[in-house]
């Protein structure tokens, strides 16, 4: 059931408290030693005992098969399916560095990059600095196309956030990066259903790259951009507005604080470690009703398939739940948004663990927080858009449908 | 997530290979007297082997109580939602039989019966061998009704399959065979919603049928026909199309072999029984990517309701199984299309035990290949339409959704 209009409906005030807690990309694949995943592997004392007095179950972000990318996950597990709301990767950028945008504004993901001989030869310029992005992007500052004004904003080493602040401009166009070198960049397309807005579109960003290619033409390595991932913000219901919840995003990275400004989660000020991360949940524990705290290493050190340092990150989580479980949440859940197993260094399409602690669920005997054990917790396997309701109604935040 | 154009999108190329073999009914019921189905009573080291090294679950085709017939089961099997994708027993009789089906001809499944003063005495004919059908069929080849050919084909027994060549034809049109003796064939009749084109096709019907109870009088005990499941083929996007993968049909049955061809399967050549099937498994290995290998005597034994020979069938097959796993595919599934206990001596709406065993997949402790045994897997319970992105993912040819 992922219709958020009836979730909607049924939902009614409580002053429970919910705390969403995810470990990006926690799930993974058994070590051939071992036979035990990244997780089985760890010891981890206290979300064992959280396991034992909780449901389980293993959720998927989308459906089995599917990997998902970290947008679309995070999308389902505050409630909305993130097929219907799919949110562009421009989109994500541009929200993750703290730009505003409005609905007729066109964003895009930007990398920095090297050409030599008018071809790419290196597709993040050597990975040059966040400083060196940042003074880069203040060059590019100033240019402005038939009008348009362009904003750039550095993201991490070769990243950054484009957004044209246009009406009218459509996001059917084609990305710049060929996603490969040895080949020049691409000239932006208009895709055939696109039409005029689209035509206008793709002029105005190529118009815009040539004067990028003039400003850079001195600078070493990166002289060029490549563009990719355009898109305009979607309609998105407010999570306060669907629910009546005051909800707070304790992320540290951009792209976690972006998800949840999407959906109307209210950043809070954190330090960068998971400790800082805990200090800032307490300190905002009275002023909302749902929390979001993301822990980004488990799929950092997944993804450079680091079996051992992806264990060594969920011990340092572990070390801290009982922190966490001091505040008394009414309801507590611990998942991923996905798997990241570090046998595949990437996202991948098995359904994480997850565990529900409240005083309002049923037990199941699952002794430990584990890929397998969690594949016999009493909520089954299930779509992660269904975690929300079961949260809402362990918060006796759900109405009754029917009579 | 069922959605095949969403599936679609993400596929991308891989040189894996993937095998599913498919046990026609091959979940059951427990016997009476030792608790345990055919697949737990039968002696399987290799399927259990295999178990072990596999994630495992049970697929239900279309829903939870529901009984499919064979041509939804598959056509779910192989990543189509059967209800959407409604294949009519007209077409897979057809199809079956080598038929080519335009887009306009009109199929229908044909009994050969027994009549009696004007009544039905036998809807089998007293099941009237192969041959003596294909004498009949021949003696049926020459009528022609209002410039419609006809053509009709022998099947197994007293069973063949009709095409009317014709354009403008409506399949909403009603069956002749009522379904139990002691009545008069029925007239085959328009469907309210057919309109002009379903009284022009009801009509024709009933020429032909009156042409084919003339030509037949002096035959015994076959004398006429009824005919059901009129039906025209429906559009299906080629599995190659959608997902860029070459894929075999080892299957011995016509009607295994049409669901295959339906969903753009390349047919392979092979002997009758499973040795001869993997042998032609084998041949075709290096020109394909995908491999439907199709078992057909559990269903068989199960529809007969012997619960012994049912078990022997499995044995048999699972004798076999280290020459299927010799061949390394990248992605092995083992299940059945629906189950047939031999306890109900028919199809029923139980799921199917299913072994999903990749590089890629997660364990899950069970031990043996039986219903009770995956019903603990870590597959969980599942619609079969989610098995294909299971194994595209499993093959890596799916790509990421979103970023």
């Amino acid at each position: 059931m992922s219709d958020i209009a009836f979730l909607s409906e049924l939902s009614t005030a409580s002053s429970s408290k919910m705390v969403l807690l995810v470990l990006d990309g926690l799930g993974g694949l058994p070590h051939p030693d071992s036979g035990l995943t990244e997780l089985e592997t760890a010891n981890t004392p206290n979300l064992d005992r959280l396991a034992r007095e909780s449901a389980c179950g293993l959720v998927h972000a989308i459906g089995p098969g599917i990997t998902p990318g970290s947008g679309p996950a995070h999308m389902a597990l505050f409630g909305y399916d993130p097929v219907r709301f799919e949110v562009g990767r421009g989109v994500l950028s541009a929200l993750g560095v703290g730009l505003e945008l409005g609905p007729e504004d066109l964003a895009a993901r930007v990398n920095f990059c090297s050409v030599e001989g008018g071809v790419i030869t290196d597709r993040r310029a050597g990975r040059i600095s966040t400083e060196t992005n940042a003074r880069l992007c203040e060059k590019l500052a100033d240019i402005t196309v038939e009008g348009v004004e362009a904003v750039i904003r550095p993201e991490k080493e070769h990243r950054a956030a484009l957004v044209f602040r246009g009406a009218g401009l459509s996001e059917l166009i084609t990305d710049t990066d060929p996603q490969r070198t040895g080949v020049a960049p691409l000239r932006c397309q208009a895709l055939p259903e696109g039409g005029e807005a689209a035509e206008r579109a793709a002029a105005m960003v190529n118009a815009y790259l040539d004067r990028v290619a003039e400003v850079l033409a001195d600078e070493h390595p990166a002289n060029m951009i490549v563009t990719r991932g355009f898109a305009k913000l979607p309609h998105i219901p407010r999570i306060t507005d669907l629910y009546g919840i005051r909800a707070a995003d304790v992320a540290t990275y951009p792209m976690y604080r972006a998800v949840g400004k999407l959906v109307g989660m209210e950043p809070v000020e954190t330090g960068p470690s998971f400790s800082d991360q805990l200090d800032a949940l307490g300190g905002a524990w009275e002023d909302y009703d749902y929390f979001f705290v993301h822990y980004k290493y488990t799929d950092s050190r997944g993804e450079d398939g680091d079996f051992d340092a992806k264990v060594a990150c969920i011990e340092e989580v572990d070390g801290l739940v009982p922190r966490l479980s001091a505040l008394g949440p009414d309801v507590l859940v611990v998942t991923g948004d996905h798997s990241t197993p570090a046998l595949l260094a990437g996202h991948s399409w098995h359904p994480s663990p997850l565990l529900l602690r409240s005083r309002w669920e049923r037990g199941d005997g699952v002794e430990a927080f584990g890929e397998t054990a969690c594949a016999s917790g009493c909520l089954g396997i299930f779509p992660a858009v269904d975690l929300l309701p079961l949260m809402l109604a362990n918060a006796q935040r759900l109405n009754k449908f029917g009579a």
